[in-house]
């Protein structure tokens, strides 16, 4: 690492015309020098999709000012992967970083995201990696309150390093007239979306679906969780790991003796 | 459940028209009522994609005799979504399964993987959910000698159960001239792809981008992984969890004291 001047890759998955990178391209570049690699259009909720099959489209772009920049046609993890190894080749980030979402990752949001599937093929790569997201769904949110938190976080890993494989899923209270709390290392949240579907036709008389639904937390009292500190107005850190292995479990299976 | 006839719902990533998935479904005939949502195309390395933003298609499908079948225009997380929340709606599956994939999820492909998508979603439901894969990619591949151990595994979760939360990761040596050496449970080797990135023209001189790669797996000794036990020609169970949080590594970063 260039402890003077780091270079930090940034992704995202709302495309890179959103408030959200802009914003996180601003701090960053008050950390060092910064190169952009995101999708060309939004990537909500792609999880580690990755594209097979069909090649990929990558332009420069001169949508910031000052910064090495680049669209790409791809997912989240796509942009990730082809910085890596084709944009800076022999460079190797001191950080990667995605965001800023718009809309909360924590809890089981973390395996739709595509913002944390890009700080996770980033952890992948050996590379100490995070993923910010504020817990606010507008195109329009306000992200002023978030910076600083930003900036210190990633400034900490900067220095301190994170373990291999590890991500830090960051997530940001919304804007309110309270002032946040300060930040909480936590647990991610046993929650998850209770489904609904909205049945409608299309004018040629064919169904189709729209899926909504609501949030269920199993935990809400467990003060350990990612969800409980935003409740309470903390900016939440959980590391992730992308080994899903379930240990317990190994031992449970082997006594069936298959 | 329903003992005598449990109720077993299939997804999986390759579309409905596979040659994996109309085995799976054969297998599991002999097991209980089938009911199959899945999607209308091929959705490998889909992740845990879902779709947001735009609606569904779901259409019944007579592709497979006497097994009341849908195509989905969706992931196949939105498969199972839809099968439990819409479809089965108030009937809920003994066992959801996936696959069988052509193609290995072993190790890190678990993250990119559609057909494990669908079974971490059973997960997330609270159901007992099983993602099968073949090592082997090809279209027409051979599936035979996979049928005994997917019927045994199945029946076994049918009849134990899995810890909730819990989805299981089952992948299956190509067909060999060598009998399958047996069933191991595994932990998730620690391995990944090495992308490159090959660089042609369109016939209009733009650029594109196709991605290749070569695997490398760090722990190849490692006997408790699952890339160990496919080399060595078993059949590899690794019980999967959604909770990503590296729990360790959540001491660590609270003596940073943010």
């Amino acid at each position: 690492m260039s402890a003077s001047n780091p270079l930090i890759l940034i992704s995202n998955d709302d495309g890179i015309t959103a408030l959200g990178i802009r914003t996180l391209v601003e701090i960053m570049q008050e950390l060092g020098e910064v190169v952009v690699v995101a999708p060309n259009s939004p990537q909500s909720g792609m999880g580690h999709a990755i594209t097979i099959g069909e090649p990929l489209r990558l332009y420069p772009s001169k949508i910031f000012d000052n910064v090495a920049a680049y669209e790409c046609s791809g997912t989240p993890a796509d942009c990730v992967k082809l910085a890596k190894h084709w944009v800076l080749k022999d460079r190797t980030p001191d950080l990667v970083v995605s965001g800023i979402n718009h809309g909360s990752n924590a809890s089981v949001n973390v395996l739709y995201s595509g913002t944390m599937s890009a700080a996770i093929e980033g952890a992948i790569e050996g590379l100490p990696s995070i993923g910010f997201s504020l817990c606010d769904f507008s195109p329009t949110a306000h992200f002023a309150h978030a910076r600083p938190f930003i900036k210190q976080i990633a400034q900490a890993v900067l220095q301190k390093g994170i373990p291999k494989g590890i991500a830090l899923n960051v997530n940001i209270p919304a804007y309110s007239a309270n002032a946040i709390a300060g930040i909480k290392i936590c647990q991610q949240a046993n929650a998850k979306w209770q489904e609904d579907f909205e049945e409608r036709q299309d004018p040629y008389g064919r169904h189709y679906y729209w899926m909504t639904g609501s949030f269920v937390n199993f935990e809400k009292e467990n003060q350990a969780t990612d969800e409980w500190a935003l409740a309470h107005n903390y900016v939440s850190v959980v590391p992730c790991q992308y080994n899903l292995t379930a240990v317990e479990t190994v031992q449970t299976l082997k006594q069936w003796n298959l």
